[in-house]
């Protein structure tokens, strides 16, 4: 089990010469997901060595330019580079017609299906799962519709204790799968083995939450309980509060609210309005109520074991 | 009387690293258009930086994505910069509806008025003309409805010869507009100072022409025969033209022969295709049919006087 989450880009807005506006790549049980795509992403995707063809499912939060005007640009892309897998895009009710608009505008004649699946509830809502992975939506609350999204690796069955095992010679291969699936082993003589002493436990599934844009919104809170990894963007600092929530976005200070609320093992925040100069100030803010706080940056890689 | 071009983007399809789709900024007789714009061209018109709120007037060529998916972000992005002036758009029919679609979308209200040109004609036609500069279509084949553009500056006012009028003490600044309008001064003594006696010609008007993606077609020879400045975009080296003739593109070669049968001043070409890692290659290629020819790399400024 492993996640590995690269930032992309990380700046609020309009893109500029060493800022991109929102889109991460997570790797997560040996599963790709693109999270929000902002002008530019495909060439950040290029620069830090993201593999085009591992992502067939994409995650839109919301419908603003900075988190999905690079998406229509990476679908043309894939009809250029031949794909022919199926691509899922999860976001806001809009977002299919919108997309489809701007490819038989452009004539991009793709090979692939592009599956769209719209959101619309205002509650929290398995996504997408499969036997590796599931995703639920964060309803939050910003000036247009938008969720973030829970990504959670799937339980795994218990591992073998080979060492305990081999205590028991009549205990063979032909019993792992049995063992692994939780059950006792009764031997010849009729004494039973306890499922327990035959196996470890599974490692803790992880857990990531990423929050885009959004209102100080505390209901979040059991949603994104305990998770190992919360990016939630931020956008202002303590002093401009008010505009923040004039804007529907978190300050810093909010977002390590957050964190500490919902006992989060590590938080990122991101989406600095360009009118700091020194993003490092969005650490320090975040650091007096919440220790374990990173900066997001472009290229940045965030791993978990 | 001055013309600077910048390269903003000049490669095709993917935007890549350091690859950056089509867009260029021309300032002409201090006129300031944008002409194409793909992904990612307002973060190169910041790191070269162009003035965002000069521009005016915007020119699409064509609809295929790495010439228009850029337009949308930064007519946006305008918003956000509170632009109050009125904006237009040039190109081809449709553009409007997928632009504010996805404005609209995005709830990109902005205060300044958009005004969409939508081009239909097959016919080369003035679509802007004001007391500096004139605009005029050049019709060109690509896969979708694709207009090429030629700039150029009006004729000028002759100029006052300040050392021959000074000949004469009873011509002052009185008659100095007649004289600029061409006309000849009676002196008392009733002789007649003839008006090119008074005058210098105005400085040669400038023309830049801007073609596309385009199948090789040397009937837009006639509509930009002699002009100071050709962009034309080749795609491909001669060893591919049979690929050229089926996507209808153009080989540089196929560019050099247009460039010396229109008489141009010189040549640019640019939209190399990513299969060729050296692209002075199609230097050396056009170079065989027209000395003149420069490579458009972003960030280069082509300026003539």
């Amino acid at each position: 089990m492993s996640l590995s989450l690269t930032i992309l880009g990380c700046h609020s807005a309009t893109p500029r010469v060493n800022a991109y506006p929102t889109s991460q790549y997570l790797e997560i049980n040996n599963r790709h997901f693109l999270i929000d795509c902002g002008e530019g992403t495909q060439r950040q995707m290029r620069k830090y060595k993201v593999g085009f063809s591992k992502i067939n499912h994409i995650f839109i939060s919301h419908l603003h330019g900075d988190h999905f005007y690079g998406l229509v640009g990476l679908l043309s892309t894939y009809g250029i580079l031949s794909r022919e897998k199926d691509l899922h895009v999860y976001g806001p009710e809009g977002i299919k017609e919108v997309t489809l608009l701007q490819l038989k505008i452009s004539q991009s004649h793709a090979k692939y299906k592009i599956i769209f699946h719209e959101l619309t509830s205002n509650k929290s809502e398995i996504i997408f799962e499969d036997d590796h992975v599931s995703v639920k939506t964060i309803p939050l609350h910003h000036r247009v519709y938008t969720n973030g999204y829970l990504f959670e690796e799937k339980e795994k069955s218990k591992k073998l204790h080979i060492q305990n095992i081999s205590n028991y010679k009549e205990i063979g291969k032909a019993d792992y799968l049995n063992i692994k699936a939780g059950k006792d082993i009764t031997l010849s003589t009729g004494e039973v083995i306890l499922n327990d002493e035959l196996t470890l436990p599974p490692k803790k599934p992880l857990r990531f939450a990423f929050c885009s844009d959004t209102i100080y919104k505390p209901d979040i809170v059991p949603i994104i309980k305990n998770v190992d990894l919360l990016y939630h963007e931020t956008t202002f600092l303590a002093d401009r509060e008010d505009l923040a929530k004039k804007t529907k976005h978190s300050t810093s200070k909010q977002a390590a609210q957050i964190a500490k609320s919902a006992n989060v093992g590590q938080l990122i925040v991101g989406h600095y309005s360009g009118r700091y100069k020194d993003i490092s100030l969005f650490e320090d803010e975040a650091k007096e109520v919440f220790k374990n706080i990173k900066l997001a940056n472009p290229g940045t890689i965030f791993k978990l074991q």
